[in-house]
């Protein structure tokens, strides 16, 4: 059992949760809980610690063939993210998907994410955006980490089963997509709701920045912009919130 | 200017931010940043208070005809409930509707929330609700109170604008709406799809908690249920999120 935090696998875990730029390096990221690390992909467990409270007995489904580390209770409240930790942490490999390999997908339903800052509003569009069939999400630089731990937890396991890329150059990235794709944006200023618009074919979402939304640039480079109609006097809506109607008014058109 | 935690101003409004109960027996909550005060209706406003570096000169508009108390900004950090204050906070008085109220208006489109638990789901509730046209929202005493600064400042305002009430007594008071709307209840064992059932008459839809959902006693009060399809391997949607999406099919019905 490990019992020190000074025990270089615990060490590099800690560094794991804090550094985007190592978790690159290794080309890993961190799952905790027992719902997460049963979802795991075939083939993409890297490491398994346990916590020495954990029910293992009630958990054996999920350990089953599968080599792990004990962990001491003190120790593995340092490893984890949360405050109360669920006594299950693993080290995932990252998978990596090509905009080629998004594209290639019929009838595609596509997220392109400009600068979306809340690691909760990334997660939940992950997750809302399996339900409704998203084949998959391309991300600028200037997106929150997406194997961030609070991103991580809230997409509730659809990180491992939506494909997404990160893209250096967003605007050649949207061209590139625009081949195949009718590409509207999600847009205050947009010329009719969005349910008027027709995403029965191939699609891609434009959505931007919760405070600063889409850059003019960015925004530009859409067929169409729609918009979210608003009775009262709300000014918007929370990015995830916006992306989820539009999403599952697509899903809706589709069924 | 107030330079000191023991003014008994400060230590007040310390413990409204902390007490649901103080709020209560106060009949008041509390408010912060400009957005949210320049938008406290007429006549709700009681205390409003300023920190020695904000920028007067740039919100002169906010601030016209308004008392206000200058507090030193150490002291402002103590009062506020952000990490960053944003330099301006006010006591305003709560808001009282009625059952009857909410039930008196014509096509009313009522969300009816069970133990509600997450301050940033409440408040998005409220801020998607009114961008729908939610006529009224009922609460569960187990819910999160609204009141909370957390839910407060995720309404974006919307608290100001959006009727709602307190029940003690759910099942009685789904009855009493039962005389005037046809109620649904937001379930994945829904008999359909959410957008194959009518919104466009009187209607209340049921939300339940986020981890367990409807209770069975108050979901079976229900007209029908109703279920938001998924595809792919989730098994249920952040309830904030459910709520925008049903909310919005019946704001799409109605245009």
């Amino acid at each position: 059992m490990i019992t020190s935090v000074n025990n270089p696998s615990v060490k590099n875990i800690i560094a794991l949760r804090k550094k985007g730029k190592l978790r690159r390096e290794q080309d890993v990221f961190l799952v905790e809980g027992p719902k997460m690390v049963s979802e795991v992909p075939e083939g993409y467990l890297k490491e398994l610690y346990i916590s020495e409270e954990f029910h293992i007995e009630q958990h054996k489904m999920l350990l089953k063939g599968k080599n792990y580390e004990l962990v001491s209770e003190r120790v593995f409240r340092e490893m984890s993210d949360t405050q109360t930790p669920q006594g299950v942490l693993a080290v995932v490999r990252q998978r990596h998907s090509t905009l080629e390999g998004l594209l290639a997908v019929p009838k595609s339903h596509i997220l392109i994410l400009e600068d979306v800052q809340d690691p909760g509003n990334l997660g939940t569009m992950f997750r809302t955006g399996e339900g409704a069939g998203v084949t998959g999400v391309v991300l600028s630089r200037g997106c929150v980490d997406l194997y961030n731990p609070k991103v991580i937890r809230s997409t509730m396991g659809s990180v491992y089963r939506v494909p997404f890329v990160y893209t250096e150059d967003l605007h050649k990235t949207i061209q590139k997509i625009k081949e195949s794709c009718k590409i509207y944006a999600a847009h205050l200023q947009g010329e009719y709701d969005y349910d008027k618009a027709d995403y029965t074919g191939s699609t891609a979402i434009l959505f931007g920045n919760e405070s600063k939304g889409l850059t003019k640039e960015t925004a530009k480079m859409a067929d169409r912009w729609v918009k979210i109609p608003m009775l009262g006097k709300v000014e918007s809506l929370n990015v995830a919130v916006a992306a989820s109607i539009l999403m599952y008014e697509v899903y809706r058109q589709r069924r």
